[in-house]
Formats: structure tokens, C-alpha cells, sequence
């Protein structure tokens, strides 16, 4: 694998004090990425990141997460599904899913139904306030991927899409 | 935002009991993913975690993971570098790199020397044991990139790569 010549060029942030580090921060620092630069791994981390601070932001007023939007969708979609289907579906721990599903009850979003097939199951559904707040945050979703679409341009994004989509096909 | 239709089909895994979760786990369990489907966040954040685990797998035998990676490379590519230029350029909180660091040197394959610009501050280098460690762990990770074109397609890989670079322009 060749070396990456292209660098990342950083400025400094506003307000930064000059020769912070000892080096000329108050212009520009080149910094030689190595083979990251040819690492798909790396660059979807760091837009991974980017996009969900994005997204973080967009719902931050009616204080939803991004793990939190999948669980609503989901179950918005399939009610009555089980936890241990909207477990395989997300790819999220068992645990982790417990937990984030007390949240979303105690908040009075979510809840647990006897499963009308198996004892030991639950049926998941929304409550009508779970409902409300899913409408909502579809709404503001939708700003952020609009934004999204600005950024990356539109027919990349529609391209990554059809990528991604093809992979888990 | 219009709800996706495309469905994602599930099989039980292997050796799953049949029934478990009061469903034909046997068969094939369709859940809708509603307006995921249409989020690029929501895909480029399964195929992360996708890509992730197949680097840690790889990389596995010489106990070096993503993050530690990228502090190497990053490092190798720019000797005397700072810690908060490090920082920056990844992306990581200035405590998690000290402690990414820390464990880094404790393995032999990093230090720290004193600055010759600024007494505050600490230029970073590969030690010959990390140096050697880098050299193998990129030999590795090639290997996981070319597991990732033959199963992204190489023509899909390198326009995802293209749209990347891009975005941080």
C-alpha cells in the first residue's frame, strides 16, 4: 500500500493561543495523514462522527439520540415486534437495549406489552406520546439529512446510499 | 421524508432455538426499517461498526487496535510531532490520547521526548520495536482493505473514498 502524499491541513481554532505547542499555531501545521488516507475504515469514522454530532444537535431539542431515533423508528414500524428482533435488526447488545428502552418507558415513549405468543416475551410499542415525539424527530431528521445532502452534495450522498444499501444486501 | 419499503431479512442465526423469541426463528423474520433506510448516518454507522470489526480481527495477532493504528501511522508519518497536533489530526479528546499514549509506551512502541521548541510540550516517535510493530500492522491492514474491495466491489471502494476526501476538503 503506497504512502498518501496528500496532507490535512489544519488552521488553528479561534482563540488559540500562539505557540501553544511550540510550533507556529497561529498559521497553518501541515500534518501527513501516512496511509490512513487510503483507510476507508478511518475517513467513515471521522464522517460517522461528523454526522452524528450533526444529527446530536439537529434533535438536541426534544433530546433524542441517535440510538434512541433507531429504537422509535423501529418499533414505530413494527409494532409489537419483540426486543430480541429490534436487537438483531439494530445490531445492538441485549444490554444496551434493556437500558435504552427504560429510558425511552421511564420517559413514558415506549412500552413493554405480555407478547400474545411467548410468556416470556415482550410486544414493544409506542405510546401516543412516543407517537408525537417520533413525528417530531422524523421532522428534524429529515433537516439533517437535507444538510447532510448540501455537504456532501446530493447524487454523492444518493450514490453512498446505494453503496451501502448494496453491502448489506 | 417518505417511508422505505425495502425490508431487511433476518435468518436465525446458527443454532439459534427455533421459537425463542415466540416467532418462527427458524424461518425468516421481515422488520421493516421504516425511514432508516433513507438515513446515511444510520448506514455509514452499521457499516463502521461492519468495518471496525473485521480490522480488529485482523490486527488481532499483534494486538493493535483502530485507534492505536492511527496514533502509529500518524506518528511514523510525522516524527517529533506534538501531542496536540496528534490530537487534532485524529480527532481524539487530548485525555483519551493520553491514555492511548500511555499504553502505547508502556508496550515499547512510543515515546515521549522533550520538546526542543517548547519545554510545555512533547515531540512523539516510534521506537524501533514500533516501528517494526507499524510495518507489520500495515502489512495486515492491507490485507482487511483488500478483504473490504472484494466485498464492497473496487469500483464502489474507491468512489466512497473519492466522496470522503472530498467532504474534508
Amino acid at each position: 500500500m503506497a504512502v498518501a502524499s496528500r496532507k490535512l491541513t489544519q488552521t488553528a481554532p479561534l482563540g488559540a493561543s500562539a505557540g501553544r505547542s511550540g510550533q507556529a499555531r497561529n498559521g497553518r501545521t501541515e500534518i501527513d495523514l501516512g496511509v490512513l488516507d487510503e483507510h476507508l475504515g478511518y475517513l467513515i469514522r471521522r464522517f460517522q462522527v461528523w454526522v452524528f454530532q450533526d444529527f446530536i444537535r439537529t434533535l438536541e431539542s426534544i433530546d433524542i439520540r441517535p440510538a434512541q431515533y433507531s429504537v422509535l423508528v423501529v418499533i414505530g414500524a413494527n409494532p409489537g415486534l419483540s426486543q430480541s428482533d429490534l436487537a438483531d435488526t439494530l445490531g445492538i447488545e441485549r444490554a444496551r437495549l434493556v437500558r435504552l428502552l427504560d429510558r425511552l418507558e421511564k420517559r413514558g415513549l415506549t412500552r413493554r406489552l405480555p407478547s400474545p405468543r411467548d410468556r416470556r416475551s415482550h410486544a414493544l410499542q409506542l405510546t401516543p406520546e412516543g407517537q408525537k415525539t417520533l413525528k417530531r424527530a422524523k421532522t428534524l431528521a429529515a433537516t439533517h439529512e437535507a444538510r447532510l445532502a448540501e455537504k456532501l452534495g446530493a447524487e454523492s450522498r444518493k450514490a453512498m446510499l446505494g453503496f451501502l444499501r448494496e453491502f448489506w444486501r
